[in-house]
Protein backbone atom coordinates (compact mmCIF):
# COMPACT_ATOMS: atom_id res chain seq x y z
CA UNK A 1 0.00 0.00 0.00
CA UNK A 2 1.35 3.49 -0.95
CA UNK A 3 2.08 6.25 1.70
CA UNK A 4 -0.89 8.57 -0.10
CA UNK A 5 -3.35 5.39 0.25
CA UNK A 6 -2.66 4.32 3.61
CA UNK A 7 -2.97 8.17 4.51
CA UNK A 8 -6.21 8.29 3.08
CA UNK A 9 -7.65 5.46 5.17
CA UNK A 10 -5.89 7.01 8.73
CA UNK A 11 -7.51 9.42 7.90
CA UNK A 12 -11.01 7.54 7.35
CA UNK A 13 -10.08 5.66 10.38
CA UNK A 14 -9.79 8.86 12.23
CA UNK A 15 -13.39 10.14 11.62
CA UNK A 16 -14.56 6.17 12.37
CA UNK A 17 -13.26 6.50 15.73
CA UNK A 18 -15.40 10.21 16.10
CA UNK A 19 -18.21 9.28 14.95
CA UNK A 20 -18.24 5.55 16.91
CA UNK A 21 -17.28 7.54 20.36
CA UNK A 22 -14.20 5.15 20.22
CA UNK A 23 -11.35 6.95 22.04
CA UNK A 24 -8.99 3.72 22.14
CA UNK A 25 -9.10 3.77 18.50
CA UNK A 26 -8.61 7.14 18.59
CA UNK A 27 -5.45 7.42 21.29
CA UNK A 28 -3.84 4.75 18.79
CA UNK A 29 -4.06 7.32 15.34
CA UNK A 30 -2.66 9.96 17.52
CA UNK A 31 1.62 10.48 17.52
CA UNK A 32 3.19 9.46 21.04
CA UNK A 33 6.16 8.88 22.35
CA UNK A 34 8.92 12.00 21.89
CA UNK A 35 6.61 13.82 19.72
CA UNK A 36 3.52 13.49 22.27
CA UNK A 37 4.30 16.79 23.86
CA UNK A 38 3.86 18.41 20.45
CA UNK A 39 0.89 17.23 19.84
CA UNK A 40 -1.41 20.06 18.80
CA UNK A 41 -5.97 20.29 18.28
CA UNK A 42 -7.53 23.25 16.80
CA UNK A 43 -11.04 22.46 16.98
CA UNK A 44 -13.51 24.50 15.31
CA UNK A 45 -13.86 27.89 17.22
CA UNK A 46 -11.36 26.76 19.67
CA UNK A 47 -8.43 28.05 20.50
CA UNK A 48 -4.90 25.29 20.01
CA UNK A 49 -4.39 22.43 22.66
CA UNK A 50 -0.76 21.60 22.83
CA UNK A 51 0.25 18.04 24.24
CA UNK A 52 -1.12 14.80 23.85
CA UNK A 53 -2.74 14.22 27.14
CA UNK A 54 -5.06 18.01 26.45
CA UNK A 55 -5.61 16.86 22.84
CA UNK A 56 -7.03 13.17 23.94
CA UNK A 57 -8.86 14.69 27.09
CA UNK A 58 -10.54 16.88 24.74
CA UNK A 59 -11.59 14.30 22.57
CA UNK A 60 -13.14 12.47 25.45
CA UNK A 61 -14.85 15.58 26.63
CA UNK A 62 -16.60 16.11 22.82
CA UNK A 63 -17.29 12.54 22.24
CA UNK A 64 -19.71 11.73 25.41
CA UNK A 65 -21.16 15.14 24.29
CA UNK A 66 -21.87 13.98 20.74
CA UNK A 67 -24.77 11.92 20.40
CA UNK A 68 -24.93 11.23 16.58
CA UNK A 69 -22.19 12.65 13.87
CA UNK A 70 -21.17 11.59 10.06
CA UNK A 71 -18.73 12.70 8.27
CA UNK A 72 -18.22 12.21 4.68
CA UNK A 73 -15.40 13.94 3.35
CA UNK A 74 -14.16 15.64 -0.16
CA UNK A 75 -11.63 17.11 -1.66
CA UNK A 76 -9.07 15.01 0.18
CA UNK A 77 -5.88 16.00 -0.73
CA UNK A 78 -2.35 14.52 0.14
CA UNK A 79 1.35 15.75 0.10
CA UNK A 80 3.80 13.23 1.84
CA UNK A 81 7.22 14.22 2.58
CA UNK A 82 10.28 12.92 3.99
CA UNK A 83 8.82 12.06 7.75
CA UNK A 84 5.75 13.84 7.36
CA UNK A 85 2.49 14.45 5.54
CA UNK A 86 0.02 16.90 5.06
CA UNK A 87 -3.93 15.90 4.34
CA UNK A 88 -6.49 18.57 3.74
CA UNK A 89 -10.10 17.76 3.91
CA UNK A 90 -13.82 19.17 3.31
CA UNK A 91 -15.34 17.79 6.36
CA UNK A 92 -19.41 17.40 5.66
CA UNK A 93 -20.96 16.77 8.54
CA UNK A 94 -24.19 15.32 9.45
CA UNK A 95 -25.39 15.85 13.52
CA UNK A 96 -28.12 14.61 15.35
CA UNK A 97 -29.55 16.61 18.60
CA UNK A 98 -31.89 14.03 20.14
CA UNK A 99 -33.41 15.82 23.58
CA UNK A 100 -36.25 14.22 23.04
CA UNK A 101 -36.83 10.88 24.29
CA UNK A 102 -38.81 9.67 20.58
CA UNK A 103 -36.15 8.44 18.45
CA UNK A 104 -38.07 9.66 15.04
CA UNK A 105 -38.00 13.29 16.58
CA UNK A 106 -34.61 13.61 16.54
CA UNK A 107 -33.10 16.99 14.46
CA UNK A 108 -30.61 16.36 12.10
CA UNK A 109 -28.59 18.99 11.11
CA UNK A 110 -25.61 19.84 8.34
CA UNK A 111 -22.38 21.13 8.34
CA UNK A 112 -19.54 21.85 6.91
CA UNK A 113 -15.89 22.07 8.03
CA UNK A 114 -12.61 21.95 6.50
CA UNK A 115 -9.37 20.10 8.01
CA UNK A 116 -5.35 20.09 7.63
CA UNK A 117 -4.10 16.91 9.39
CA UNK A 118 -0.81 16.90 9.54
CA UNK A 119 1.02 13.01 10.15
CA UNK A 120 4.36 11.85 11.22
CA UNK A 121 5.95 8.77 9.92
CA UNK A 122 6.88 7.21 12.92
CA UNK A 123 8.56 3.67 13.65
CA UNK A 124 4.90 2.31 14.07
CA UNK A 125 3.61 3.71 10.86
CA UNK A 126 1.96 6.96 10.47
CA UNK A 127 0.54 8.66 13.43
CA UNK A 128 -1.50 11.70 13.60
CA UNK A 129 0.37 14.89 14.79
CA UNK A 130 -1.25 18.08 14.34
CA UNK A 131 -4.34 18.70 13.47
CA UNK A 132 -6.49 21.85 12.78
CA UNK A 133 -10.48 22.17 11.60
CA UNK A 134 -12.60 25.07 11.21
CA UNK A 135 -16.43 25.52 10.23
CA UNK A 136 -16.86 27.09 6.98
CA UNK A 137 -18.69 30.32 7.33
CA UNK A 138 -19.32 31.61 3.68
CA UNK A 139 -18.05 30.53 0.62
CA UNK A 140 -16.04 33.93 0.32
CA UNK A 141 -14.34 33.44 -3.08
CA UNK A 142 -16.00 35.25 -5.89
CA UNK A 143 -15.76 32.98 -8.64
CA UNK A 144 -16.93 35.09 -11.11
CA UNK A 145 -14.21 36.51 -11.69
CA UNK A 146 -13.08 33.58 -13.46
CA UNK B 1 20.80 32.27 12.69
CA UNK B 2 18.74 28.95 14.07
CA UNK B 3 15.62 27.32 12.13
CA UNK B 4 13.82 28.25 14.73
CA UNK B 5 14.62 31.63 14.42
CA UNK B 6 14.32 31.95 11.66
CA UNK B 7 10.81 30.63 11.17
CA UNK B 8 9.99 32.93 13.66
CA UNK B 9 10.71 35.74 11.71
CA UNK B 10 9.61 34.90 8.73
CA UNK B 11 6.37 33.92 10.24
CA UNK B 12 6.02 37.79 11.64
CA UNK B 13 7.29 38.96 7.74
CA UNK B 14 4.21 37.20 6.47
CA UNK B 15 2.07 39.25 9.02
CA UNK B 16 3.61 42.78 8.47
CA UNK B 17 3.50 42.02 4.77
CA UNK B 18 -0.64 41.67 5.71
CA UNK B 19 -0.77 45.01 7.66
CA UNK B 20 1.43 46.87 4.83
CA UNK B 21 -0.48 45.42 1.97
CA UNK B 22 2.70 44.65 0.51
CA UNK B 23 1.69 41.87 -2.42
CA UNK B 24 4.99 41.81 -3.54
CA UNK B 25 6.25 40.71 -0.18
CA UNK B 26 3.93 37.92 0.37
CA UNK B 27 4.56 36.33 -3.08
CA UNK B 28 7.83 36.32 -1.95
CA UNK B 29 6.91 34.33 1.22
CA UNK B 30 4.97 31.61 -0.32
CA UNK B 31 6.76 29.15 -1.90
CA UNK B 32 7.03 28.94 -5.51
CA UNK B 33 8.34 26.11 -7.96
CA UNK B 34 7.18 22.33 -7.72
CA UNK B 35 5.20 22.79 -5.00
CA UNK B 36 3.52 26.22 -6.48
CA UNK B 37 0.66 24.07 -7.44
CA UNK B 38 -0.17 22.02 -3.90
CA UNK B 39 0.45 25.64 -1.82
CA UNK B 40 -3.43 26.17 0.61
CA UNK B 41 -4.66 28.20 2.33
CA UNK B 42 -7.62 28.30 4.26
CA UNK B 43 -8.75 32.05 5.36
CA UNK B 44 -11.01 32.21 8.91
CA UNK B 45 -14.32 30.95 8.04
CA UNK B 46 -13.49 29.81 4.08
CA UNK B 47 -13.35 26.74 2.35
CA UNK B 48 -9.39 25.97 1.28
CA UNK B 49 -8.18 27.44 -1.61
CA UNK B 50 -5.37 25.66 -3.42
CA UNK B 51 -2.38 26.55 -5.87
CA UNK B 52 -0.30 29.44 -5.43
CA UNK B 53 -2.45 31.56 -7.98
CA UNK B 54 -6.03 31.02 -6.47
CA UNK B 55 -4.03 31.68 -3.08
CA UNK B 56 -2.18 34.59 -4.02
CA UNK B 57 -5.26 36.32 -5.93
CA UNK B 58 -7.60 35.90 -2.82
CA UNK B 59 -4.61 37.54 -0.47
CA UNK B 60 -4.83 40.39 -3.29
CA UNK B 61 -8.80 40.69 -2.62
CA UNK B 62 -8.62 40.53 1.06
CA UNK B 63 -5.74 43.13 1.57
CA UNK B 64 -7.74 45.37 -0.88
CA UNK B 65 -10.73 45.46 1.13
CA UNK B 66 -8.50 45.69 4.38
CA UNK B 67 -8.46 49.29 5.50
CA UNK B 68 -6.58 49.16 9.17
CA UNK B 69 -4.95 45.74 10.19
CA UNK B 70 -2.58 45.21 13.18
CA UNK B 71 -1.41 41.69 14.62
CA UNK B 72 -0.14 40.92 18.06
CA UNK B 73 1.10 37.23 18.03
CA UNK B 74 1.28 35.19 21.12
CA UNK B 75 2.13 31.55 21.95
CA UNK B 76 4.28 31.23 18.90
CA UNK B 77 5.51 27.37 18.88
CA UNK B 78 7.58 25.92 15.99
CA UNK B 79 8.75 22.52 15.22
CA UNK B 80 11.19 22.09 12.60
CA UNK B 81 11.28 18.44 11.01
CA UNK B 82 13.66 17.39 7.91
CA UNK B 83 12.66 19.72 5.38
CA UNK B 84 9.57 21.50 6.78
CA UNK B 85 8.45 23.12 10.14
CA UNK B 86 4.99 23.50 11.55
CA UNK B 87 4.64 27.19 13.09
CA UNK B 88 1.51 27.59 15.43
CA UNK B 89 0.35 31.03 17.03
CA UNK B 90 -2.57 32.89 18.05
CA UNK B 91 -3.58 35.80 15.76
CA UNK B 92 -4.70 39.32 17.97
CA UNK B 93 -5.89 41.33 15.69
CA UNK B 94 -6.99 44.92 15.70
CA UNK B 95 -8.68 46.23 12.78
CA UNK B 96 -10.33 49.16 11.79
CA UNK B 97 -13.58 50.23 9.70
CA UNK B 98 -12.95 53.71 8.74
CA UNK B 99 -15.76 54.35 6.05
CA UNK B 100 -16.40 58.12 8.08
CA UNK B 101 -13.91 60.54 6.68
CA UNK B 102 -13.02 61.72 10.02
CA UNK B 103 -10.18 59.33 11.04
CA UNK B 104 -10.74 60.01 14.97
CA UNK B 105 -14.24 58.49 14.39
CA UNK B 106 -12.75 55.28 13.04
CA UNK B 107 -14.22 52.19 14.79
CA UNK B 108 -11.58 49.52 16.19
CA UNK B 109 -12.63 45.84 16.92
CA UNK B 110 -10.40 43.15 18.17
CA UNK B 111 -10.69 39.49 17.41
CA UNK B 112 -8.79 37.04 17.90
CA UNK B 113 -7.49 33.77 16.03
CA UNK B 114 -5.51 30.76 15.74
CA UNK B 115 -2.92 29.50 12.88
CA UNK B 116 -1.00 26.87 11.66
CA UNK B 117 1.43 27.69 9.18
CA UNK B 118 3.33 25.22 7.61
CA UNK B 119 7.35 25.88 6.20
CA UNK B 120 9.10 23.99 3.57
CA UNK B 121 12.91 24.06 3.62
CA UNK B 122 13.75 25.04 -0.35
CA UNK B 123 17.08 25.94 -1.81
CA UNK B 124 16.10 29.63 -1.58
CA UNK B 125 15.69 28.99 2.49
CA UNK B 126 12.03 28.26 4.43
CA UNK B 127 8.59 29.58 2.53
CA UNK B 128 5.44 29.04 3.64
CA UNK B 129 3.81 26.03 1.81
CA UNK B 130 0.21 25.89 3.63
CA UNK B 131 -1.32 28.19 6.08
CA UNK B 132 -4.84 27.61 8.16
CA UNK B 133 -6.29 30.09 9.85
CA UNK B 134 -9.51 30.04 11.90
CA UNK B 135 -11.52 32.31 14.48
CA UNK B 136 -11.21 31.76 18.30
CA UNK B 137 -14.96 32.25 18.81
CA UNK B 138 -15.02 30.40 22.57
CA UNK B 139 -12.69 29.04 24.95
CA UNK B 140 -14.53 25.97 25.27
CA UNK B 141 -12.14 24.01 27.21
CA UNK B 142 -13.58 23.31 31.13
CA UNK B 143 -10.52 24.33 33.00
CA UNK B 144 -12.04 23.97 36.27
CA UNK B 145 -11.80 20.01 35.96
CA UNK B 146 -7.94 20.52 36.32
Amino acid sequence: MSDRDRLVELNEDFYAAFEAGDLDALEAIWVNGELAESVTCVHPGWPALRGRDEVLRSWAMIMANTTYIQFVLTDVEVEVGTDFAVLTCVENIITADDDDDDENSAQFAGAKGVATNVFRRTPEGWRLWVRHGSPVISSALDDDED
